[in-house]
């Protein structure tokens, strides 16, 4: 006989009734077989007894299991599982032991797709850790932004905007965007040209899905932003790279591309390149756009760090040029104001911008439309203004502490430009060392270089690294400097 | 000469500098050509007092345009255009007036995808529109979730939270859900079976990515959820159908097809099929379960609705059953809370969550850490549950009041069996009558069927519809029940 008394185990401090938990127990038991089909339960008196429960727990888990199929009720003869109940195929039995089972792999198979990398797990809190250029969350308005979110959360008519809504966004976000940009950035747009998205990766996302299929071709600088050009290689398209060079991607190079190939777009990261943090010339940036026009492609520009200047105003985008419509404007808040808050914006012609709402609406249905007021009512007050003035003061100083500490003590091993903006340098090693060797010394130290693997995608071997320094203090700075010099300090000796 | 005095316009009450609007106007100047190459520029002193601004305005401006490449400075001569800059080849000069150009349609192409529907614009606010089985977000906590949320973005260590994070979501939710799951639906998973995403469909579009490809066979009901349709066929994956009866899914019909293909998946929506409402009974659960492991496929079970059950205790879903991890549970908290939320998870073999969260990170890089941490505390202490006990009641006494006037007033024109869970009804006219007809009818009611046309994704004509009972007030729905009955009428009426 089936061993009631020593297969149920009954918790009496958890949110679970007593009826369901038995009636759970039982369901496992009766699809693993261990009660077979036509089984007469115990009766509901006896079965109380045997578990200490009160019977009317027992007669709600046997109605229970009679309203879900598992067994049938036959007036005065009792409680019978069901008769046409298959069994469980399981290897073993293992029951209701929570603990074993996890590394059981799946029967079926699935794709594992080899263009998206490894992520590095991320070092304990002692380690410094070199990344590619990101903001200090210490200086990150949550107390303000959450206030906001409450205060919104609260209104007697938000209801309104919780349901299932549009996907280009919440409408007063859109507004206050449309006019938040066409006065700083000097675009010409509506509310039709604006989708708002999770962060700039969506847009780019957004934009690969739309332009590119297997065989089209983009083109990218001969380094570029890695995510992108994984974005983009997802889509089956080929990518074609141009050079890099102190203005910027070389523009005469795609244009020589347009004469022998169709292309559909161009990826840009006009204000800061990434990684080479280098600023598209002025000259290249209408030679770029009339190229678009001549041999019809879009072109994405990626805006994404357009807040951080030190040197001079920041630059007007492409996008404001483009009375054709022919550039794709990506943006967010993310590199503002903290990576936590997934607002971003995709700006182009009212019809991209529609099917880029459609597709939105298959991965994620919806935007959060009160962190979207949220951040409506941030912008519209000033707020994020007087929050970019603030650390925009900071991280001038970090850079130019920063980039001193790396002339004044470790020229010798390598070299940099100071960027003109942007949260990062572009450093190159002097040939006699690479970026492996100080990786694998940096291990001694609790030093880890990220993901700097990511910055040669191309496979150039130029030696050259992204250094956030926005996210460090100057106490912090001094200590990486530090760090850093030991490490070549070592390097050097081992190579004498 | 250049029209200077006329030229630019300046304001004085905006966030931007005089000396940038300056230089920006003479920035799109200089590119449409107005002012070519070469071109002395006007001295500072006397374009200021030309333009009634202050000399420094103009000498910064000047700077500013020589820091970004526009103009050169030669010591003694003035400041000139520089000599290489193209012209912008626009079509017509449209210069600084904003209002005129959204129409023009950009030079490139993009691909517009068939599949995705266009999505009918919300109606004012005086209309009724039938749902697809919505939670009435009038009673949604969001003033205690906004309570939540701004206590933890006001934390001291919030800051080591809000950057770039882990693509599996917020490891403290991760951790509240592993147990709220175990402990509720009988589940037996770790951490690493568990991806937050923002939503179910996010679920859904990333199994899709993992598990089909062109040729790829899933299998569905005959009827079946339209967006997971859509998702599945934009892989190009073929879509097999069996029919849906009163208890769910026909599983024979899935074994009849194992035997002459091999399938990779099957989606199902166990709890309430999507969209006819019936549960999936038990024997079928067992059954499929086999079949995934002999025929090695997966089971995508979108579990959308748990928490609405009005005649017995929520179902475990066949993930529970599952020990050898051929189901892929899908789940969140839209339905439950508000769909403004964007908060629910993916559960598989650690391998399968692994590859599913680095495509994630393409698509929008993490979740909102901040509200992954509010909803961790909004489960963990119970205030969920309480959520959900205080709607159910309201819900069940929705869904009686619905399908008694529904049944009293209306069962010439129509037939349905009342629901057990969920928040909507299947409803099927009597032949004489079509929703086509009730909709263009209901356009004289301010009365919309809403995106009625998905539930028949097969061209069945079954000739039925979802109604949501659960997002209107007893009031509304004596509203609801007496407009269709005066649509029907006249419906009548005019076939007489």
């Amino acid at each position: 006989m089936f061993p009631y008394k020593t297969s149920f185990v009954l918790k009496k401090n958890t949110n679970q009734s007593l009826y369901l938990q038995l009636a759970n127990q039982f369901i496992f038991y009766i699809s693993e077989g261990k009660l077979s089909n036509g089984t007469k339960l115990l009766g509901t008196r006896t079965l109380s007894d045997l578990l200490g429960v009160h019977r009317k727990t027992v007669v709600t888990c046997y109605e229970e299991l009679e309203e879900q199929g598992w067994v049938i009720s036959v007036p005065k003869k009792g409680t019978f599982v069901k008769d046409d109940l298959p069994i469980l195929n399981q290897q073993e039995f293992i029951g209701l032991n929570k603990e074993k089972n996890n590394n059981i792999s799946s029967d079926y198979t699935f794709y594992k797709d080899s263009l998206l990398p490894e992520k590095e797990p991320l070092k304990s809190e002692d380690w410094i850790r070199i990344n590619d250029g990101v903001s200090d969350t210490r200086l990150a308005p949550t107390v303000e932004i959450g206030r906001i979110y409450r205060r919104i959360s609260s209104r007697k008519n938000i209801f309104k905007d919780i349901s299932y809504g549009s996907t280009y966004g919440n409408e007063r976000l859109r507004e206050v965007l449309v006019e938040y940009l066409n006065s700083s950035r000097g675009l010409k747009i509506t509310k039709d040209n604006l989708l708002i998205t999770r962060g700039s990766q969506m847009g780019i996302w957004l934009s690969a899905q739309l332009l590119l299929k297997k065989e089209d071709i983009i083109v990218v600088g001969m380094t570029n932003y890695s995510s992108a050009d994984i974005t983009f290689k997802q889509t089956q398209a080929t990518l074609k790279r141009v050079a890099v060079d102190s203005e910027g991607i070389v523009v005469s190079e795609i244009e020589e591309i347009c004469k022998s190939s169709v292309i559909k777009a161009v990826y840009i990261t006009s204000h800061h390149h990434h990684p080479t943090t280098v600023t598209l010339s002025a000259e290249r940036r209408l030679h770029l756009l009339n190229l678009a026009r001549k041999y019809r492609f879009a072109i994405v520009e990626d805006d994404y760090d357009y807040d951080f200047n030190y040197n001079h105003a920041p630059i007007l985008p492409l996008a404001s040029h483009d009375d054709r419509k022919n550039v794709i404007y990506i943006g967010s808040v993310c590199k503002t104001v903290a990576p936590v808050f997934r607002i971003g914006y995709l700006i182009a012609s009212e019809a991209f911008v529609k099917e880029a709402s459609k597709h939105r609406g298959y991965v994620d249905r919806q935007g959060d439309a009160i962190l979207e007021l949220t951040f409506a009512e941030f912008i519209k007050s000033g707020d994020l203004d007087r929050h970019i003035r603030k650390i925009l003061k900071i991280y001038k100083e970090r850079r130019d502490l920063f980039c001193s500490l790396l002339k004044s003590q470790l020229s010798k091993y390598l070299e940099f430009n100071v960027p003109k903006g942007g949260m990062a340098i572009w450093v190159k090693l002097n040939s006699e060392y690479t970026w492996e060797e100080v990786k694998a010394e940096g291990l001694n130290h609790n030093f880890s270089l990220g993901e700097w693997e990511r910055y040669d995608m191309a496979n150039k071997r130029h030696n050259a690294i992204r250094m956030g320094f926005a996210s460090y203090t100057n106490e912090e700075i001094y200590q990486l400097i530090e760090k850093l010099g030991g490490i070549f300090s070592n390097l050097e000796r081992s190579k004498k």
